[in-house]
Parts: C-alpha cells; sequence; structure tokens
C-alpha cells in the first residue's frame, strides 16, 4: 500500500518553518506496512490545494492531509476536501456538542467561528480530538482513502494513534517494514562502510543505509516482510553479522542517546560522575542532566573558563597553569582529578581545548581539546583535534568525554 | 514569477531524514521577489519523478531540482530531465575535465561511473560546482526553467549563490519581497496577538503571522514590493507601531537569540556574568557560552545538583538548604550571591527547582523553579511554575533567567 502525505500551511512555505509531523507520520506508516511514496507542501489556498489533492488522489491508495481544519477563513481543507469529493457539507451535532463541551470547561464562551469545525462531507467519518476542536475527517472515494488530520503535533499524534492505527490496520497489507538503527562512535565514516559493504550488499533485504550525524555515524537497516516476525528475523541476521564487524563501537541499537547509554551503565555500576569543563561551556554537564533519574549518577560540576576558576573550583595548582597553559594535557588532568575529589564521584572528567572561532595559536589552534577520565584505578588524557565550527567541536568534545567513561565502564 | 522546489531522493522519504534545502533556497528566492508555491519530495526513482517534473513544468515558471546528481545509478534526476524535455545527453568535454582535474588533485583515479556527471542534455546550460564533481543543470523549456542542483548543502548553495543567483536576477520581476522577524519573551501568544491584531489587521502588506517557538514569540512580518526601498518602507511602518505596542519584549528584530543579546549587553556594559545552576544541570551556562568571544563577558558556573555542591561551590549555608529546602528562594538567592563572589562577576544567577517527572511534591510540584539575580545593588529572586515536561521546564528556566539579565541591564 502506497501513501502519501500533503502538509498544507502558508507558513510551511516559508524559510522559517517546515513540516515536520511527516516524520512522525511515515514512521507510524512504516510500521504499518504503507510506504510513503511522497510528500508535499502546499499553501492555505483552496484552487491549488483542491489540485494537489486531486493528484494525489490518483495516484495513491492513501492521502494524508495534515493541518488546515482550524476554525478561521484561512483553514480551508475541510471545504476544498467536500469539493473535490463532490459532496456536501453538513453539520454533525456530535461534533458541534464536543466544540461547546470544550469551550465551556475552558470556562469561554464559542466563537460562531468555531462551528466550521462541525462540518463533515456527507459520508465521510469524522475522528474525535481529545486535545483540540478540530476534528479530523476520514474519507474514500474511487479506491482511494483520504484522511485529514490538525496540524498541531500533539492533536495530530493523538488522533493518529486513538484513530487512524486501528483503521489503517485493517485496510493495511499483512506486511511489516521494521527498521533498526545501530549508532557507532569512534570510527569514521569510510572505515564503518569498508568494514560492513561486503556484508550488507550480499542482502537486497534488509536495505542498509549509512548516515553521518554529529557526534556519531549511523547504520540504518530496514526490513519489509509479510510479518513481523519475518522482518525481525531478517534484521537480526543482517544485524548480527553487523554488530560483529563493528564490535563495541556500537554504542546504541535501540535510538539512545550517548548520554543515555552513559547513565544507564553509570546506574547500573553504582557509579557516580562529576566534570570541569572549560571550552564546552557547560554542555557535558547539560546532556549528562538531560535524562530524567540524573541525580542518580551526576554529582555536579564546575564550568571554569578562567584560570582561576580552575584553581578555585576545582583546585588546579596555579603552578600547573603557568607552567603548561590552561589548554594542555596536565591542565586537563588536574581538573578530572579535582572535580572528582570536590564532588566525591567515582569518576571525574576535566576538559580544556580551544573552541575558537579566536583563541588559537600555532601550537594550540582551533579544535585542540584535551579530555581527561580519573577514576579510582588512573587518569587517562587524550588529545584530539576536531575539526569544524564552534558548535561541532564543542559538541565532538562532549561526545569523546562520554565516550572515554563508556569506554571505562565497560572494561 | 512563482517557483516549486522538488526535493529528490529516497532517503527524505524515511522518518530518520527531512529535506532542509529547501529553507535556503527559499530564504533566497524571497529575496529575489519569487514566491515558492509548492514543495514536492519524492524518491530516486524515474517514472515518479518525471511525473512530478512534467507536473510542476506545467503550474510553475520555475521549477528547482535538488539532489539525485551523484555519480551511481540511483542518481537519476539527470536522464529524467533529458527525457522529460525531450532531448539527448551528451557528454560536456569542459565538465569531464573539470571531473578528472578534481580527481587528480586529490590524487585519486577517477571511477568511470563519475562520467555521468559529465552529461547534459542538448540546449541545456551545466554549472560549475567548486566544491565537488555534480555539475548542476540549467534549462528552459515552454516557458518553464527548471534548474537542477546537487544534494550536498555547500555544492548547493555554493552553486545558488555562484551561478543562479545572477540568472534569476535576469528572470525575476522586479519585486523584492522582505521579512523582519521580532522575538518576543514575557507574553503570552495570545497577549502578543491582543495587543497587536488591531494594529496588523489595517494592513493587507506586510503579511503578519504569529508563531509560538520554544521560549519566545515570534511575530513574522514579510512585505512585497515594488523595490527593497518599499518593501523596506512598508516593513518600517507597521513594525514601528508593532515595536511601540510590545515595546521591551521585544528582544530581538534581527535573528538573535535571547543569549546573543544578553552577551551584547554584558560587552557593552562591560559586566560579566556567573552562574549557579541545579535543575537546569549546566543548559544555562551552555547557552551563554554558545556564543563566540563569550570569555568577555562569561565569569563561569556551577552545576550543584547535590546540597553538598551548593555548600561546597557556591557557599550556601548548610543551615539554609536544611531550613528551607534546595528548592525555596533563599537558596536560589543564595546560590547567586555565593557564585558572583566566588567568581569575582557583576552579575551572579542562580537557579533551583524541579525539572521533573519525578521528584516533585504538593508543595513543591515539578515546574517549580526559582531564579535570583545578584548585582552590586541588590538580589531579586523570582518564582515560576512551568508547564511541560523536563526539556521544556529546563529550557524555560533558563530563557526566563537570561531575561533578568537582559532586564537588569536595559535598566
Amino acid at each position: 500500500m502506497d501513501a502519501e502525505i500533503i502538509a498544507v500551511g502558508s507558513e510551511l512555505l516559508t524559510p522559517e518553518r517546515m513540516d515536520t509531523n511527516s516524520l512522525f507520520l511515515t514512521k507510524k506508516l512504516n510500521a504499518l506496512g504503507i510506504e510513503v511514496r511522497y510528500k508535499t507542501i502546499v499553501g492555505d489556498e483552496p484552487e491549488r490545494l483542491a489540485a494537489v489533492l486531486r493528484g494525489a488522489m490518483n495516484r495513491s491508495q492513501l492521502v494524508i492531509v495534515t493541518g488546515g481544519l482550524g476554525p478561521t477563513e484561512d483553514d480551508v481543507n475541510r471545504n476544498v476536501l467536500a469539493e473535490v469529493l463532490g459532496r456536501k457539507l453538513r453539520e454533525v451535532p456530535e461534533v458541534r456538542r464536543r466544540i461547546q463541551e470544550r469551550f465551556a470547561s475552558l470556562g469561554r464562551t464559542m466563537p460562531e467561528n468555531n462551528l466550521r469545525q462541525a462540518l463533515v462531507p456527507e459520508g465521510a467519518d469524522w475522528l474525535p480530538n481529545e486535545l483540540g476542536t478540530a476534528a479530523g475527517l476520514w474519507a474514500q472515494q474511487g479506491g482511494a482513502t483520504i484522511v485529514l488530520l490538525p496540524g498541531p503535533p500533539a492533536e495530530l499524534e493523538g488522533m493518529f494513534e486513538a484513530q487512524c492505527k486501528a483503521r489503517l490496520e485493517k485496510l493495511a497489507p499483512k506486511e511489516r517494514i521494521l527498521t533498526r538503527v545501530y549508532k557507532v562512535v569512534g570510527l569514521p565514516e569510510s572505515e564503518v562502510d569498508q568494514r560492513i559493504a561486503p556484508i550488507y550488499k550480499a542482502y537486497q533485504i534488509p536495505v542498509t543505509t549509512i548516515l553521518a550525524t554529529p557526534g556519531a555515524i549511523e547504520v540504518h537497516l530496514r526490513a519489509r516482510a509479510a510479518s513481523e516476525r519475518e522482518a525481525e528475523a531478517m534484521l537480526n541476521e543482517l544485524g548480527d553479522k553487523i554488530e560483529l564487524a563493528l564490535g563495541d563501537h556500537i554504542f546504541s541499537s535501540h535510538g539512545e542517546s550517548l548520554e543515555e547509554v552513559v547513565g544507564m551503565y553509570l546506574v547500573m555500576k553504582h557509579k557516580t560522575v562529576a566534570v570541569a569543563e572549560s571550552c564546552t561551556g557547560g554542555l557535558l554537564s547539560e546532556r549528562l542532566t538531560r535524562t530524567p533519574g540524573s541525580s542518580n549518577f551526576y554529582a555536579g560540576g564546575a564550568v571554569c573558563y578562567s584560570d582561576d576558576l580552575k584553581t578555585k573550583m576545582a583546585g588546579v595548582p596555579r603552578s600547573l597553569i603557568e607552567e603548561n597553559g590552561a589548554v594542555s594535557k596536565p591542565v586537563a588532568q588536574a581538573l578530572a582529578e579535582g572535580i572528582r575529589k570536590r564532588a566525591g564521584a567515582s569518576i571525574g572528567i576535566g576538559i580544556t581545548g580551544v573552541a575558537g572561532p579566536s583563541g588559537g595559536c600555532p601550537e594550540k589552534p582551533v579544535g585542540l581539546v584535551y579530555v581527561a577520565l580519573a577514576d579510582e584505578a588512573r587518569t587517562q588524557v587524550r588529545e584530539f583535534r576536531f575539526p569544524g565550527n564552534r558548535e561541532r567541536i564543542r559538541y565532538w568534545a562532549t561526545q569523546a568525554a562520554l565516550e572515554m567513561v563508556r569506554r571505562s565502564l565497560k572494561s
């Protein structure tokens, strides 16, 4: 079964906004064995939308239209659907009642405008919206199924899960599409490809794609099969070989971020971590504390931009900085050891480097970063030279630090 | 002149990837007075692409196709264009030579595959690529101009600037489209609309749109006029009235982020800031240090998750925490004052709160955050109750803190 998605909204044709609902929908449709073949973005203009909708109904079995169901005159989808289907719009009392109740429960009176949202083309079904006043619509004509969903992501997602999934399961083929994403750290893209190309090229299914993302290489496997079990078995067969080839460079196979994986390891091993960072400006602490429950493994951190604070907050001897410079192996080491002691943590991390764009010099260029990890046994320091701009250098430095923690906990 | 953009690539129809080149292109086209009316995303499938391209040439004067110009068999755009135009592909020696030279300069031999990239439909122009081997294509037929650009953003952007802009300026109308974005903080969306709707509704041009983004409300003005000067004058006329109505709730009118604005104020006033944060886990320090040159105004920070570190790093008296709890006004105040003193900064910020999802209780629910600002004159503390999830609460808390700094520096 082939689907296409039409996102409606003039704001989606400006440089500032883009359609993201289609990512959610694609994921959900794929899980039902439905492929998305086209995505179209069009403004709130009845004639253009009508032409796009007609074209879509001719070439696709399932057409999902998002946005344009609001109460204002800009919101044309309801009327365009009725026109394209050649059916009349009728007010549905049950929808009207639900809209009125929603306003009443918020202690507000309903503007007349909102009654537009109670209009449903003859013969079409309406889909209740638990989070807003815009009902969805579900219509069939000439072999095509057309579904209109509201634009706000929470409303769209809730309505899809509660209303569309079960209906689509009845329509959709028995086939299933499953994907698996391996996230790989510590190997360049070319090296990943060199290691696994001979393996995945022997398989038509799953389809394998390699993507470079900030801080990690991702290997995507995508299997389409007659059943979930069969697709799963295909993923396992190829996946096992890929896991063997990439070994512990794979840090995640279920979508977890590196900081989540590190957090899980820390909790499992009953360890805590503390951070003293300079050029990363708080980013490592921020990433470690993104995860709920991070107070179980994150002890605390210092952002010591100045030499003075390196001494005050992480106990780095002033003489050490004077002798070696703030960006140096010994200072990274002292930051890690100092913050570990100060915070009473099992592991201390120290980061010092030049994030740029200014502040570099021939001996210590932009991109030079030292990361140190201190634990009860020893302190290790690594030197990195990251390419790219300030944002990239900062991100890669935290990625390198997290990877050092992951490796120290695995061994 | 109406344009549409077709992004080609099967990976752009998966849940993991999306077309972002069209944002760059839209911005550049708008600046030339060209509106984008449709965006279509289609896979690397010759038949589907050919149909989409034919449809686009029928309805739009300018069709920009991105991606699909690589050297592999997946890259079908060149062939599809020739087919749709009904013209033959011919190898262009100059393009061939450039590809060979590029490989030679990298010390590599050219695979035979790459010669596909030297093929150009009869009567079409080729566009040199300074950053890769894929030449672009420029063709005209039946009143439509069709431009094929490579998918990698750097190559596409370079080619657009160097090759397409000047050509489009000749084709495009004299009209210009300018936009202005006001970013507003400290007012809910409904209040912003209430204040400015009576003003902007009197104007057909500029078109005004209000968007809620994380941490700020944005007011977009978009003016189309016969010249840049005229469009600018229209933006100024409406913009001045909007600025008056929203006053100093507007923190930016040229796209700057709140942390950039705060950084500029700090530098202008020769002040520095230091941060002691708990529930935001380093995010405030990270935001303040995103900007290049932040060492001129950011003194340092502490991420004090535990009570112990609040005492050790920011000098918060243990008794104060015991009496009031870690999430309290007095502790926020002590964090701000303590870190200010410790870091020798002009301004100290203290943040303590419950980011959730766990850790809340009836008296101190998830979303409760205290933010304190200490300067030479006094310490102010504000209590917030932020809705939403952990990520949102953390972001809003840093937004509130930055806004307090901005206000303290303005007055």
